[in-house]
């Protein structure tokens, strides 16, 4: 975790402390069942609940996992040490990855709701920008050369609808990590009835795994960890985009620049996107997750720990950065300012060639078959496109195109609400 | 697309007919519906038709390509050489990207369809050796090491779960990628009706994209490659099960090997895992296909086309590959040999330490403390390790042991079933 | 391998002809030496060599492997039908990896002399660029906005210097993986002397592989591959840079747009920078094929067969791409259209705002403080971008400005040559 | 940063106080070579020195960070209330990323020295057991099934050479990241002077970067970083090795286990190579810096900060988790217990059939084609491995073998000593 990029709501999430508290609820819970099945005696479970507004002394707890190098055993003992003999029969018949992880998946349901959150302001920022500039002209560019007018209300819809699906996406691969194994050592609950699973999973909000072997299989995670991947990479998606906007030549939109603020040491007149590049870099790193993610799933035989340290890594990293990033790419939205002059001014800046496209046809559907339209087409905007002044009008001095098209017709091809007439189709499509 | 890893079904997905083919069918539609609006004359639409049965020279379009430089409009020329005058209405208000983009889309639901097909044999497969081996009694491990018993049908059968789950995953995976796409040069419909696009995609079987710009957004892409990543993740882990289960060391499966089958040219004895091992291998190729797609979705503006390279090269290769690799999986598992025999001696070579938990238990619940108790069976466990003989008798000898349990009492800990009473549970969670 | 982006001289190294011609060699080579060790009779080297100009019949082996599963006994198999019954004496102590890995090392090496061949264009054309455009002065971009003038020479030069840090690293990753291994089923040459190893390497123009087992360790791999893309991401440091020249609102430079070439079937006055993109696509296909090659490294005991199925991937179109690649960016340089006019004009377009580090360094020389003199040219500076106008123009209109500098020592700040004077040191450094 | 796989050495190269003290040098330095030149007064560069042994206080320049939202801002701004008034000259025409960037040179040669002594210990550790275990004698496996006998020096030379191909190659990539650019906001010295680089460069033990653009080329980096993951995979490479051995079924080698350490919560018997799994994962973790490193190489025209994110992350993750890897690999290394009986047992468990190749040669020396010299063996090999028994009985009862072979050429088959006749061939080649 890079401490500039993490919010505390998600750093807390893979503190000790939310670590040893979610340890302590599977462990509670399961010697309640275990009470009930009657494994283990009524008074340990009560015993145990003893700790549930005691406080863990982390630095104890690793004081004993570096004699026993052993985490949870380390944390057994130090339950034992709080609540007392009774705590024997604490985690009876469970192995250190049952309680291992059910608590990765207690924890990334949670990162996931605190991620959902997120996408939840950034998708309420797209579609308020969205609807303001629903018809805010600008020019759409395709190989960065002007194409057609667009909105910059589509911009906004179209980062709103990729970010909804990959909402469902989150979704969807939360409810996949939320599975709750308690199956023992090898995974055939030998030494632990499947009732304690059933109970956990039932007290934690999450679904029992159907079938484990000791561990969670990792594709669950992989899944989970590919989702966020694409999340970061629409996030690039809005910052790229924004970052064009921002350039000199283009100036259509800048990001906030707060009084305070200096852009550069050496250029104090510079206002640099620097929100949005740093948003590009979070999402090459975010998505730097993916692939260890997918190494993990084939583990050897029953298990092997290797997945472990992995996660150790891209749990806390993928999700507190990405939660940073959403944050960021929401604020920025909520106050990214438009400048609807300048999107004017470039999409009039090169003589009207963005609608070559409609005097094609205009063309085509005059008589002259498709190659002799764009052979026409193509000469006069070149020449607009090399010597300036208006497509249009070089049009009206081309004996060949006037032999076609009147000069009205001309004209009737430079109409801006020729292209804004499907605007409110696409925002209903996307909006609803 | 390496030839030896391709069958032809996939591969011919892929090939310059079908595309054209599938080209001709989006154009030959989008022209119906323009004809039916009155944009282009309904003797175009007819026209278009006449090709449906005429064969596309690819050798003539590649020379017009190498000529005009742009693939879609050697195309249609073509197919004005083909149909004649009419075809000049084709693709009337239609841009490439229209064409280009659904047609991937349709390729992309015609491999997932095959892909799933290669999964079902895969879950088949999984499915009848999990049930033939239910209760195929054989050592589980964690971290290679002997753990408790588990059987090998539960092997299968967590194989089976992931598979499944993989399965729908590719489900809306192929949902996700089904869009099309006939929005014109900027995504606004300026030159073309939606409802031109509504007819395309239902008469393709596909929905409609809801907000394009040009090009249909790479999201959906990128999501389809994370799947295929997870598909081939699946695989490995099957394979390096499969290859630790044939070491010679451990023999309790191995890979069929036919009668004329040569295992190496140096060494005729030797019956290796070259099957899992080449999956592997495909399994890392496959998942190389997920990072390029993910730096595909952040394109500038309305559309670059950096991802097209990108997806020519991934978009075959990947789902041709998978292809391969699904049904070698497929039929090494139906073909594969289990030694029922080698998992009984495997099982018994450690003189039963497998069931240290369960003495550790009966230790506890006999009175004494957590730690004695681990004690107790970490010193007779090492011994047996070391020393060798069995678990049972050593924990016999140990007066410290005997003055809590007894022999009665130390056998019980040792009895197989045991560990088998959950394994019908399971089997019902996995397999309903 | 992608066809449209292939080129014959590369894709060669990786045909079956090729393959088998290169193992002839060795098994020849081989021979020579067993002969001279006394292993194998004279007669049978001889032989051997009797195939020298013979073709190999590709569908024959093919045909041969499909019943044996093993390759190089297909191609022994072969052999022997060409030179008759002494060809039981060739791969004698052989392995198959022996002729396997040391004819990949023989393909590795003469891919990366073609490479080179493509570096070295690539340079010479930078070089060429750059001494053409070493003073076409343009504005300097950091965050894609303007910064400080520059000149098109140094954009050519910093890529050249990046390419020649690259040729470099490919020189000594051609020098990796030029090993030859003859060492026999697992390393230890028990039934094949050094000798032999030493005598094809001599014969191969490679070195000899200090220590095998059975295969040639995959890091030399693993490198060859990392090296491959850093290059590619170099050429997507052009593309990157000039796509950006070209888009619609900067123009300072262009691909070369030939005379035939449409740009669009809808927009005929595009002129897209596609070659950059495709480009820019490419580098994402050749830098996927670093991490399965790093995945290959850690092999099994004394070798699996895992990498296999990756390096029939990566090797061919990884090498492949990257040579079409090479020859694309070289050609795509040389034909680059720049636009000196246009770098004049976006220079200018701001009114001199890219001068205020200058202005900043003059004020804190009068005896401002920093603070003050950052806030005096923040305030001027913002304005200028604001309003328009020239910077020069609203500092001296500012009496808290004219207060510590005068109108000549204000336009002394204006001075283009200032950012020239050491363009020479840098070419000296960068050209020698 | 994982504070587990954390050792303070490295951690403290990326700690605040460390980034500062070499800005600070970096400063410092620069203003005594612009006092030299003139260009500040040489009061100023001897009031900057006082700071050389202040502390910085980290906590006040985050909260002017805070406030000024820039980070070189706030340090400069720091300083200047640590030595007053005469600080203003400090930083004159200068850029952030002059001392940005060669700040990270400095640190990343400082990590690669660090990571170069835990190299070095691995390195001795290698050689040391390689030698000791020179002529221990195991089986070695290709595919994970018994070949020919290697010993397990064999396996710590393979290694050694692995690590010292890797040395060689950090070497190189240290040299490529040790450079030092001050050039001003866009790389041209035009506020600079060249000769300000140059002394800062000598005094840091930097070469001078030939050509830079505000920052110095990102390839450097990446470079840097895939060496980074190429040893990563090299540990990996050990890592599965003695996981395999460690395995219940081959128990050749075992990690070092110390009296107080508990293997398994559930299974106190289990001696787990734990540390090999981590490092496994490890290098997964390590290896994931590749390709956002290599993502960082385009950058937008003279630069764009998209890297700075980037590298916050794998700059301090890469180097503290590779150097704890190292330091775990070598210790690992160590204390790993080899059981020279279990390679023997392993050994000759197969009734010798790992003599086959020599039994082959044999047969056709003595005049056997090769197809049936492959038959005879093939079919003994199979009774060996299915019945039991020993290959060398089975040979001498095959009436066609011994037509060929007495039994006392079958026996010479089987002499160990053929196999380990070059080990010292292959020691002198890696240990020189």
């Amino acid at each position: 975790m890079i401490p500039r990029y993490t919010r505390p709501e998600m750093e807390a999430i893979w503190s000790p402390e939310t670590r040893y508290r979610i340890w302590f609820e599977i462990e509670a819970h399961a010697t309640d069942k275990l009470a009930e099945l009657g494994v283990v005696p009524a008074s340990a479970a009560k015993a145990v609940w003893k700790a549930k507004d005691m406080e863990f002394d982390v630095a104890r707890i690793d004081a004993i996992e570096r004699e026993v190098k052993h985490d949870v055993i380390a944390f057994l003992t130090h339950l034992s040490e709080l609540v007392g003999e009774e705590a024997r029969f604490v985690h009876q018949g469970l192995t250190s990855s049952d309680v291992l992880d059910t608590c990765l998946a207690v924890q990334l349901t949670r990162a996931s709701d605190i991620l959902l959150e997120g996408m939840d302001r950034v998708l309420a920022a797209l579609k308020k920008r969205a609807l303001e500039h629903k018809m805010t002209v600008c020019i759409g560019r395709s190989h960065g050369i002007h194409a057609e007018p667009t909105t910059m209300g589509l911009k906004f819809a179209r980062f709103y609808a990729e970010f909804a699906r990959n909402r469902e996406r989150l979704v969807r691969a939360r409810a996949e990590v939320a599975t709750c194994a308690i199956s023992g050592a090898i995974g055939t609950f030998a030494n632990v009835d499947p009732a304690v699973e059933a109970h956990v999973a039932e007290k934690l909000g999450l679904k029992v795994e159907p079938i484990s072997t000791q561990v969670i299989p990792r594709d669950r995670h992989a899944n989970f960890f590919a989702v966020l991947g694409l999340i970061a990479s629409a996030i690039e998606n809005i910052a790229v985009e924004v970052r064009h906007l921002q350039r000199s030549e283009v100036r259509e939109a800048q990001e906030y620049f707060s009084p305070g603020q200096k852009g550069s040491s050496a250029m104090p007149h510079k206002r640099n996107p620097i929100l949005t590049e740093n948003l590009t870099g979070l999402a090459r790193l975010v998505r730097s997750a993916v692939t260890p993610a997918m190494e993990n799933v084939a583990l050897w035989h029953e298990r092997d720990i290797s997945h472990s340290s992995v996660e150790r890594g891209i749990g806390p990293d993928a999700t507190v950065h990405l939660d940073f990033a959403l944050h960021r790419t929401a604020s920025m939205i909520e106050g990214l300012i438009v400048h609807a002059d300048r999107c004017r001014e470039n999409l009039e800046a090169h003589g009207g060639i963005h609608n070559s496209q409609r005097v094609l046809l205009a063309l085509t559907q005059a008589g002259a078959s498709r190659e002799d339209s764009y052979r026409l087409v193509q000469r006069n905007g070149m020449k607009t496109w090399d010597e300036g002044g208006k497509l249009a009008d070089h049009l009206k001095a081309d004996t060949e195109v006037t032999a076609l098209l009147s000069d009205a017709q001309i004209d009737a091809c430079f109409d801006e609400a020729y292209h804004l007439k499907h605007v409110d189709t696409i925002f209903a499509r996307v909006f609803g």
